[in-house]
């Protein structure tokens, strides 16, 4: 299976960059998957460590802050047995006027074997990905509104976990979907995994019509949104990246948006609520659903640390 | 033996998490004394490490800044072979209103063993300990002005390992009670383990009357509350907790209440000095005194890795 | 071989201290560059991890901000197995009003094996070297403008890498010599490993004429510099350490002092560039220098881990 021009494989098709889950086969994202699996039983065990990463240095780029993340992927790294160096880089060298190819060029030299790469633009660790040494892999761990696919391919976890088959689900997801990455990274993935029945839903501002043109059904009333789904994604709603008008009152968006156990009603008597966090009680979400029987929210997390074990164990296995 | 209500203990009596010197039996203190002792020789040793914590994750969660106490908590995990983790919270998901208990329940699906929590609120560890995991345990490092046990315990220690027993001791607590989270954790230890006199010494301002209520003597002249003294712990005078009424100069208050190298002398002579550091010289000490022969502040430092060694490992070993 | 009053041996004149390059011997700087070659080829291995400082713990203390550095040390550190703390030591106690002095013995109290300093103050390593307690030693990461000797080391790393033998060269030292303590580093070894022709070269204001004292030509023609040169060490032109008046302009320094291709055509043909980084592309070099056939900058990275394993584990090795 010769995949061209994807950034993410090498010439054996072979997962080298996780940059993100569009472009990537139902093959490959299942394989993470069923790696993950794996993993998510040593969370259990005394000694939780494997020595898959042993000897190799994995660099927390994160020119974005974001500390739930960079814990995630330093847990993940270290449960690998690999060295971690956190590089807070809004104070390093770039800083001082290097450009960011030349502080990669640099960390690449430092013997590196995977980039873990936070940055508000879009596209930055395809920058980086194209310009590493061959022997340095890129995990993309949130970039600008494009894409944060170790979070999307968590998602496919939970839902495989709860619902074990995608090819008969109806999947909503709620919220800011204009602003998150999350969104963008569920739908690709959702999409290539067969699910067939998948919605965006929130107000016009946040979810515009283009959305149709990715495979998803936008729809602007909860209740019709969520009505019979098995899972429901709530999405934060992401104050910090908006601008004044696009910005509802909090009271007013929980009336018409936020996810109460009443409407949670509407759905399958056994849907799934989900969020990536951090969580605003209240204002997409009401506490009850929150601590509620259907809520997989803490789940999620913990297979999250078994996600990013598996797609670092997955990359640094590969050759360039 | 039965503990009923103690938040610290489970129902085997056996210690979960450390919160405070206070409510903990003179076994129990006794019990982390005795096993300090083996980790004290481990600092000499070419290699430090044992296995104890190999596999677990210690999560350093500083919601008050304190790089002196998170070091020696860091140093005490790794050389139990845990893996630690530094949140620097403040920067964290609590800034994007996550609530205290959000973020602990998802730290806590990380798979999370050990939380070390420092809080400018008292009680704040008590909070997190109700609310986390059974598989978490929480060691309390420092909150607001109610306790910083392992402070306690080692100064427990120390005291120990110098005049060997509690039971015919003279202990003066000089300085700054009144802010002093380090001498409301002396004084409940103390008591606990038998001194049958102990000074809490200051100024009106610093040591209220009230304190005498905690078993310890109100004196207002430090001639008279070291006189004869086996033990005098020294404390800080912790200029950037008081307001300006309160706040003493700096000059004045040595001059009433600096232990100097004269002063020293109305103690026993064999007596030791003590102080949990930072220390501002010429303030609450005398140079002279700190560098002299009876000081053992270096020490604590020494015994305070072992000491947070030995409440690491016993914790992490009972089951809730 | 007995050195006296040198306070980076002990009296058998072995290496305890790396304080700076002046006053080793090319005996010590050749053994330092001799253990590096051993660690350079790690850096390929899949497992890169070496267990010669297992169970020691090295201490980060940066007074002076520098994620680079910081890295370089942190992974050196982590690759011998030992234990590494990043402190940050302008939020720590000395903030607080304690002596740097107070600091350095509290930190050695918690069994300390070896201090990376890094501080705006030269001299400051020496003054911690001799207060240290008697097992901890002390690597210096750069101060004030004196010296920083492990770049000085993997400078001469890079030298003898490509040109073998030093009794031959010439070496041309370009840029703002005057701020710059890796000039000073590099000055001292190259001296002492017997380069015949060293040459210190910029502006007057950026290359005093007493820079000759320290057995280099000054010339303040960069033509007239990197004439027939062996090997050319650029320097970052410091803005950030320069006031006003001193100033140059950048436009006006790179037509002056820039490397340009043409320029590098005034060297010997196998002439090798080096650079301590970060750089300014256009400013003192061009960028198609830095990325030509005849720039070993990323290689300058990678032997600078080699080296700093080699100075950690030696220092670390050698009784105080």
């Amino acid at each position: 299976m010769l995949a061209k021009h994807n950034p993410q494989l090498n010439r054996h098709g072979e997962l080298i960059h996780l940059l993100s889950t569009e472009g990537l086969s139902r093959d490959i994202l299942t394989h993470i998957l069923d790696t993950a699996t794996n993993f998510v039983s040593i969370n259990d065990r005394e000694v939780k460590k494997v020595p898959l990463l042993r000897g190799k240095s994995v660099f927390n780029l994160f020119f974005e802050n974001s500390t739930r993340t960079r814990t995630t992927f330093e847990i993940a790294a270290k449960r690998l047995s690999a060295d971690v160096l956190n590089l807070d880089i809004s104070r390093s060298s770039t800083a001082k006027g290097e450009t960011l190819l030349d502080t990669i060029a640099n960390l690449s030299a430092m013997a590196a074997d995977l980039f873990v790469v936070r940055h508000s633009q879009s596209g930055a660790p395809y920058l980086i990905a194209q310009h590493v040494a061959p022997h340095v892999h890129v995990v993309n761990a949130g970039d600008g509104r494009h894409g944060h696919p170790t979070q999307g391919l968590l998602d496919m976890y939970t839902i495989r976990h709860y619902k074990k088959d995608f090819t008969n689900l109806s999947v909503a997801i709620v919220g800011d979907v204009l602003h998150s990455r999350v969104a963008r990274s569920d739908i690709h993935a959702l999409t290539t995994l067969g699910c067939p029945d998948l919605r965006v839903v929130g107000p016009s501002t946040l979810v515009p019509e283009n959305f149709s043109a990715m495979g998803a059904r936008v729809v602007h009333s909860l209740d019709e949104g969520i009505r019979d789904a098995d899972v429901i994604i709530m999405l934060r709603l992401q104050n910090e990246r908006m601008s004044g008008a696009l910005l509802p009152s909090s009271q007013e968006y929980f009336k018409k948006f936020g996810l109460t156990p009443e409407r949670l009603r509407l759905a399958k008597p056994d849907a799934i609520v989900m969020h990536p966090g951090p969580i605003n009680r209240g204002v997409e979400i009401a506490s009850e659903v929150v601590d509620g029987d259907q809520s997989v929210i803490l789940p999620q997390v913990t297979f999250g640390i078994a996600v990013r074990m598996a797609v670092m164990s997955i990359v640094a296995g590969n050759e360039a």
